[in-house]
């Protein structure tokens, strides 16, 4: 049995877009029903093959669908699912991608109907693009996905989201949106928010009477390359996981703090140790 | 004229065995000597044609050489040249890769002797690889050189050092020490100094029962690719730049702080500013 006899996708972007196209290339989708608020994207989409017809209005396109994505910007998942839950089918899965999941689970399981189920999901996996012209059908390949189901959450619907993941190529991984929320904090979202600091904090040196920026060579521009990131999803994700990411800012500073007291101490033994450590970890996640 | 008849290079791992093969590749130097302390390097040295001869002796070794390049790590580069100075040929110019300037340059310059010029220098390349095996002529192509010349250096020498690293593909920028390490800290040492303490803070989360480190997503490892850096070379130069790493992770730290405040206010408009501020100055680098 495929998968789904009819998908809606609410925002054919990157994530959205890439599912789409994997899907289908492993024949498991019948038909897929892109939903956006932009016409020229949503032409794009049906003009790459990614989905087969697309719809403006959310309760329309979702309408006779089994499975729903929502790949909206993160902060917009609950209010789209909020439109669409009075159209959704009797047995209707619903899922996401958002990359915060506690607050929008707990938003989200209330807004659904008798007979239908929603799972929070996560593909971690991503480029600093946007649109469906970014997407592509590897995206997932031999990522992670990280599924949240909750004691609502029906055996069924976890089955399906499961299944679809693993489709796209993803490793699939359950845990609870706590936990959730604080990993990708600290492997994530705390990256970036040292990232952006950094960018901003080079720019911004002026004791000299030009941007020192402009000396960066291959290293400064590798590593600050997710700095290049769409600041309203960046913004979203900072408003969300708040708590997740102040928890993870602090214990950075802990560290980035004893870090500059060995400096300061000309500490030798304590700067090697620091260095080797950090260094020891990084190879072990090559 | 060729740039030397004879070069020695002090240290032929990644920066000196990189240099060697360019200028060899060039045909602007008819006999480059291999200075070293560890046999089985400098043998592979030869062995792969990147230079003709080794001594381990260093005095011995910049006998007749008109160029010699340091390129030991920065912290041994004073008491090389203290060994090698009673054995510079007149007229002979030394300069150095070091990535710190002012201290090593306030260090060499009276440990010439008179008729021989030191001038302090600085390609920004690198990988996080080290040894002649990781060297490779394309190494410095179209990346920075800074040259470091003071009240002392002598016209022909700084003539001599320029066309080298231009011979190597660099673009050569002068400017004085105390600058040169002030940027570099801020785009070069900086980053390592928030890469190092970025993986050990997540590596360190001790809220659950397993690393988290092992969720990491390809945009983890890639930001923090500089972690893997040798942790003794990493440590020499926080031992010797230590009062201009000090003040860029202070400057760091207060984008950091003012980040945190705004995700702590929730404040929207403040956070849709910072990150897009450093979006447009990262993708100004691009």
């Amino acid at each position: 049995m495929s998968l789904s006899k009819r998908m809606a996708v609410v925002g054919v972007g990157l994530i959205g877009g890439s599912l789409a196209r994997i899907l289908r290339q492993q024949g498991e989708v019948d038909e897929i029903v892109g939903i956006g608020r932009t016409e020229p994207n949503l032409q794009r989409a049906v003009e790459l093959g990614v989905i087969d017809r697309y719809c403006q209005d959310p309760c329309q396109g979702v309408q006779g669908a089994d499975l729903v994505f929502l790949a909206t910007p993160v902060c917009a998942i609950a209010s789209v699912l909020e439109k669409i839950a009075p159209c959704l089918a009797p047995g209707c899965v619903v899922t996401d991608g958002g990359s915060v999941k506690e607050s929008l689970v707990a938003a989200c399981e209330p807004l659904m109907p008798a007979g239908t189920c929603f799972v929070g999901g996560h593909p971690i996996a991503g480029t600093e693009k946007s649109g469906v012209d970014a997407s592509f059908s590897t995206l997932f390949t031999g990522k992670r996905c990280i599924i949240t189901p909750t004691g609502n959450t029906d055996e069924r619907a976890l089955r399906k989201v499961v299944r679809m993941w693993e489709l796209a190529g993803t490793d699939v991984i359950q845990m609870d949106a706590h936990k959730h929320d604080r990993i990708v904090a600290a492997i994530s979202h705390l990256p970036h928010m040292v990232a952006y600091s950094l960018v901003n904090a080079v720019d911004g040196y002026d004791r000299f009477d030009e941007s020192i920026l402009k000396y960066s060579a291959g290293g400064f521009r590798d590593f600050t390359r997710i700095a290049s990131s769409d600041p309203a999803m960046w913004r979203d994700i900072a408003l969300m996981n708040g708590p997740a990411i102040m928890e993870m800012m602090d214990f950075f500073s802990d560290f980035f703090g004893h870090l500059r007291t060995l400096v300061e101490n000309g500490d030798s033994a304590g700067l090697q140790k620091f260095f080797a450590e950090s260094k020891r970890s990084r190879d072990a996640i090559l």
